[in-house]
């Protein structure tokens, strides 16, 4: 597998919060590596409203370790 | 996308309460993009208790990382 | 909106997690803001065991940020 | 209400997670004062995997507050 | 009951991540207290994915107390 | 049981998020020892977009604990 997460550091909040929605996403990547079969399922969750809470809870849990990781970009403030 | 994180530091709790509310929704409109969609799905979860405590729950999460950033506020009580 | 959150300090771990529970709670308002709607819901979770241990899981992810805040209060034990 | 929660601190980690286990229920009381109510429900999450499971997640959070709380009772060990 | 939790301290990640386990299966032995119950119960979640998945859930949680408590063994890499 | 977690350490965020994977993986391999009961369950999950959102909430909680760890990894960036 190639690189696609060198650092947890980013410019911004907002970049943070990109990641984090990155990181959410990859483990269902590597649990079904099939993109067909993940392309079938985008219907299942995107017009779901508890499918689309759960994965704002698994970017909620992401994005806590992408802030502390940046120290809340608190230097900038 | 425009910035809509520029910072998590809020003057007070309320403000970062608030703030976490916000980053609970972002995701769904970031995995959902059709604003009629996520209209649509409203009702499934606004009058659904179950659904109601997911979205607290992300809010929880989120709330947890907006009050860290801001050292619980404890500077100024 | 009123001020309903001026303070994340409390005076003891009691009023902490009374704090979590209405920290909790004020996600729900926020969602739904019709009051009769949330009155409908009640029978729904109150009644229902999951449901129950949904809410108490909100509670604890509130309780901990509110105990963190707090210093867990430890100089006053 | 009376005094329930004087302190986070416990002489052992044990008493820790029997303290957890006092803070994930308390939740349940002050949702659902009926104590028949509650007493009905019992069945409905004893008897079901799923919903123990539920509420070990609950205790999980819980107990990571108290054993902060506690310096994770290192001083002792 | 006698003391099952004497310590939070292990000698390694692993022994670590055991002890989680056993943090985790506590919480349905104290609230269910019948074994015969409990093991009626196993094949409900021992062959179900979405059950096996919400343990691994109370793991990961429990881990990050007890990685934390050892100073997440770092001493000894 | 033999060796499969030395260390909490690893040299890249990547690696560690891989360890987080595996993390995740290892519970269901204790809970349910057997293979082909584990082999028999892997549709159930591979192919159903809500199991894959459960199985990132876990991923997100061990990298969270990883993280913390590795001091994010920062030392390097």
């Amino acid at each position: 597998m190639t690189t696609w997460l060198p650092t947890l550091i980013t410019q911004t909040p907002q970049e943070g919060y990109e990641l984090a929605v990155k990181l959410s996403r990859m483990t269902i990547k590597i649990t079904q590596p099939d993109a067909e079969a993940r392309e079938r399922m985008r219907p299942e969750y995107a017009e779901d409203a508890d499918s689309l809470i759960s994965v704002s809870q698994v970017v909620a849990t992401h994005f806590a370790t992408v802030a502390a990781a940046n120290g809340y970009w608190t230097s900038k403030s």
